[in-house]
């Protein structure tokens, strides 16, 4: 089972790994990390680069298209290239996978009209403007468009996916093998619980200056041609 | 504050990313991915690269060190200039940071004789053969050393950590920026309560399999000099 992970300068490395470590562990699974240009992606911290070693031209075909997010998310909404490799994949992929506000990567490929979607809790008015209806859930599924929340939520995205493709035993035995019996010191059930002062905060960082930040920042490493 | 990240060939790569998603966002926070060779290092699964831009020799000290785990521990445990370099950063660090079979290394590089901690739930009997007192916590602190259980804990006890440097309003914030609420499909509250046919499929997995696996394949890409 091919599962095509897209990576793009600016992405947020949880969201990506997050799902990975979840569905790489699948026994038929085979992931390949794939971007518009074979190098090593700077994620938006700038300190982080994850290897894409295939090029969009080298994925005719995936059997799970997943689409992290980040702010970098908004550079590629411009990005025809990126659109266009989402909806080719779409078009016959088992599955599309969308954690965080990728799922806006989704929408704007126009592959989201009339679906019902989850997404980062700062994206919901975003992804509704571009045709989903959003729902705010962990993870939600409609036809073989599984999305996220923000983050994290891809974990838990991805464990409802594996059950999904292959049962609820091995979901269960990957759920273990990433010991995701969750604890955070600070127990709110949602998003939409945190208090406003604490929202607003990243309300702000994440609809100007998480992209600014990065933007002013060069990527630590080099970034050959792989 | 200098956050340094060890990498190692067959890392876990969400137990890594999961504390440097969380610890990373902290305001004075500058990170640095370290590795004995400047290159792409190749996780457990293979098809994951992560870029590590500084070597051993350029990390005189630390702030944080973070120390992952994965199969990939093993033959780290007997690697001197790992042990060694491990050794030397934690003594001058302000906090040292132990996720999954991570804390196997910090225990076998000989810093946590007489101390208390958590580890991965397959580790516990390695790690306490090495001189700690192992709890079955998700995370736990002991003096400047904070541990955590099995991979996805690293983001648990990283924002515990974070409360700790800088306070709770700025944890808080982080766990809303990563967007923290957990809702696995499958409600375990700890990797005990699991049944023991799956528990039994992960120690064997965890205890052989993995390592094996791992060497039996070659890393996806290409791992030039950085």
């Amino acid at each position: 089972m091919r599962i095509s992970i897209l990576l793009f300068d600016g992405f947020t490395m949880l969201d990506a790994v997050g799902g990975y470590a979840v569905l790489g562990w699948l026994p038929t699974a085979e992931v390949e990390f794939v971007a518009e240009r074979k190098t090593i992606i700077a994620d938006d911290l700038r300190s982080g680069g994850m290897a894409a070693w295939r090029d969009y031209s080298e994925v005719e075909a995936t059997d799970i298209l997943y689409v992290p997010g980040g702010p970098g998310v908004e550079p590629q909404l411009a990005n025809e290239a990126t659109l266009a490799f989402i909806r080719r994949l779409h078009e016959a992929s088992t599955w599309t996978f969308g954690v965080c506000n990728g799922v806006e990567l989704l929408a704007a490929a126009g592959i989201l009209a009339g679906k019902t979607v989850t997404t980062n809790i700062n994206a919901r008015a975003d992804v509704a403007a571009l045709g989903a209806t959003v729902v705010n859930s962990r993870y939600h599924r409609d036809g073989k468009i599984v999305t996220t929340a923000g983050v994290s939520a891809g974990i838990d995205g991805a464990l409802f996916l594996a059950r999904l493709i292959a049962g609820e035993d091995t979901a269960k035995t990957i759920q273990l093998g990433i010991e995701y019996y969750p604890a955070p010191p600070f127990s709110y059930a949602s998003p939409d619980e945190v208090p406003e002062p604490i929202r607003e905060v990243i309300r702000i960082a994440e609809e100007s200056l998480l992209l600014d930040r990065m933007n002013a920042a060069q990527p630590r490493f080099l970034q050959p041609s792989l």
